[in-house]
């Protein structure tokens, strides 16, 4: 079973090296809702200003998105050229300019390849007979080392639909404020309403609680489409076809978020830090993340180094409540540290062996309250370093 | 000229690995001043607790310290040990246990080896007759490569008086929460509220203003004791006398903390992050210290790629006050950024020469107001990760 009603192109416009794959087009064939979140960042890419404003309205037709290139902090010029890009876009595909999404990913601060990218466009439209998500999902990849992509069906009123989503991470991936770029196709019919209500669920448990090195892009944009193709009665809050609409979009988005870490640049490790006991969900959430983006807490895991006291430290300044004599720690399922203090000989031995998994939970317990949160997080490696000081070499 | 009334010493207590000094002794022959901020982590080390507590008092005699060892997160235990050393050096000294004060730096977690210290504690004694200062700084360093020691002179109504300081830093340095440890020694009279008020004023201007990687210590410890030994007359607030102590005081404590961060852990760049045209002097702070701590610009200035763009992105996440399109950013002479976009060619190339200096300035403007405000980082290198995925073993 596919997606219906919905096509997709992906051709090389030259914006990266060549032989890569980087402008894509995701084209609903009938009108469809869109709920969509981006970046806080005060510092903003052009696309990221349009799309916003264009998603206000709850619908669109297409999505135009090219790697290699942000388009962030390049002026009047750089608002210019992404409405330019747009529209001969749009006009290709016989819609009104504000139909048309448009997003970008890569270096910040050059301009856009004009002429490259206008060439581009005609064939980009054409290849809609003939391409499919996974050429999208490629041709939004940066320094990501594999495509992301998920696909998961679901059912209401007796009638199948479809999920898909794309992403793309790999560096800058802080949570809180959206994401990097994560696109996702639907062709149930959903109450718009209820769509953004339940993407915001969605991303906040999934793309907002992840972090590679705590750094914010200027172009985080997630967004979904969903076109009523598949043919369902209307999925509206409060049913059941809406408890299962939201289960599956959580587990998409989640799916996705964890694939951007496991990419994260230079990762060798995927590690959930889970909070619980915290006074607030927020004091769980601020100290998973003071924990998941500390260099010496990402280093020891790197190093397969069981160094508690560099995470008991960092949930000491997360500006949480914590009470020091209270904190509990464990590595899955060795318990390093409780009331404070190490738990002793054994557990250094049990949990370096925890380390050495490529995947690991560390739970901390503030024993303070019911407050509780997780976030996902790589560790840091060589390679970390290595792909950022030669990022744009 | 030597600083008068402090005697020194230091001696191998096989705290550390062996071949290194790891226990110090700063000891002054008449009552003295102190004062002394300490780490705000909520998880602090049994040292901290002992100290701050002590140090309200405003004087004390004596101060010992350890390295390789933290005696953070060790419980009733590591109190009682803290105390026990304590009391065993207070009685070689012939004081009450209130007059010395502890601190201690190293691994967290780890109980102290209490027979190897309380062994060490006569010898440390008996060697006042014959230390250094130079020996001191060469006792606290952990991952420290070099020691760091700044020695000034200044007068007071016809009297030279002398300032001197050890610091060590290397990892875990992240401001506005006191620093890693320093010791500053002065044989000036200084009115007791007078030497609380200029050390805090110092600090914030020098170890809270420095960042090498975000993480703030349970250990962190800076203080000041002054004995007067110099015979001048009492420095009193409002007076020439005090402002030039004052002057004297930043600029020993500035010396100090750019050497922290000169020696930051795999550091090959000295960069000062200078912000102005801020809202408001905090938002100025707050602006350099998102940059300085953004791991994408540490890893760009490592690679010496002018790689402004990552620069303007954590302008934009700060939190502070930002207005996209009058963002200004300068290496050193060279002017990349004016009105929020790159200023061409030309730049980019000088740019790239500034970078590869050892110290540069970046200078943020953001033609809001005329808050300002200057942060001392260091680049994230290879050797970080190494240093720290490494450091127990």
């Amino acid at each position: 079973m596919s997606i219906k009603g919905f096509r997709f192109s992906a051709v090389e416009a030259a914006i990266k090296k060549p032989g890569r794959l980087d402008l894509a087009l995701i084209f609903s064939d009938v009108p469809a809702n869109v709920a969509a979140v981006f970046t806080t960042n005060k510092v903003q890419a052009a696309p990221v200003v349009i799309s916003r404003q264009r998603a206000k309205n709850g619908s669109c037709r297409a999505l135009l998105v090219n790697s290699g290139n942000a388009n962030a902090c390049t002026g009047e010029q750089g608002m210019a050229d992404a409405l330019g890009c747009g529209r001969r876009t749009a006009e290709a595909l016989g819609l009104p300019d504000e139909e048309l999404l448009i997003a970008s990913t890569g270096v910040i601060g050059q301009k856009l390849p004009m002429e490259r990218f206008r060439a581009a466009i005609q064939p980009l439209v054409d290849g809609l007979d003939h391409g499919t998500l996974d050429q999208v999902a490629s041709a939004i990849m940066t320094t990501d080392t594999f495509a992301k992509l998920e696909r998961r069906t679901g059912e209401a009123g007796g009638k199948s639909y479809r999920i898909e989503g794309v992403a793309k991470g790999a560096g800058m991936i802080q949570p809180n404020m959206a994401t990097m770029l994560s696109f996702l196709v639907c062709d149930a019919s959903v109450d718009p309403a209820f769509l953004g209500k339940a993407f915001g669920e969605a991303v906040d448990g999934s793309f907002n609680a992840i972090t590679v090195d705590g750094d914010m892009s200027t172009n985080d944009t997630a967004l979904i489409i969903a076109n009523g193709a598949a043919g369902n009665p209307v999925i509206k809050a409060g049913t059941p076809e809406a408890a299962a609409f939201l289960a599956l979009l959580k587990e998409i988005t989640l799916a996705l978020a964890k694939a951007i870490v496991k990419d994260g640049e230079g990762a060798t490790k995927f590690v959930a830090i889970k909070v619980q006991g915290a006074a607030s969900n927020a004091d769980a959430k601020k100290t998973a993340l003071a924990v998941a983006n500390s260099l010496l807490v990402k280093t020891a895991f790197f190093g397969q180094d069981a160094n508690w006291g560099r995470i008991i430290c960092a949930v000491g300044y997360s500006g949480a409540q914590v009470e020091q004599d209270r904190v509990e720690i464990r590595f899955d399922e060795v318990v390093m540290v409780r009331g404070g203090v190490f738990t002793g000989g054994a557990a250094e031995a049990a949990g370096t062996e925890v380390l050495k998994r490529p995947e690991f939970t560390v739970t901390i317990d503030l024993h303070l309250g019911s407050g509780e949160g997780v976030v996902y997080t790589s560790d840091l490696s060589y390679d970390y370093v290595r792909i950022n000081a030669d990022y744009r070499t």
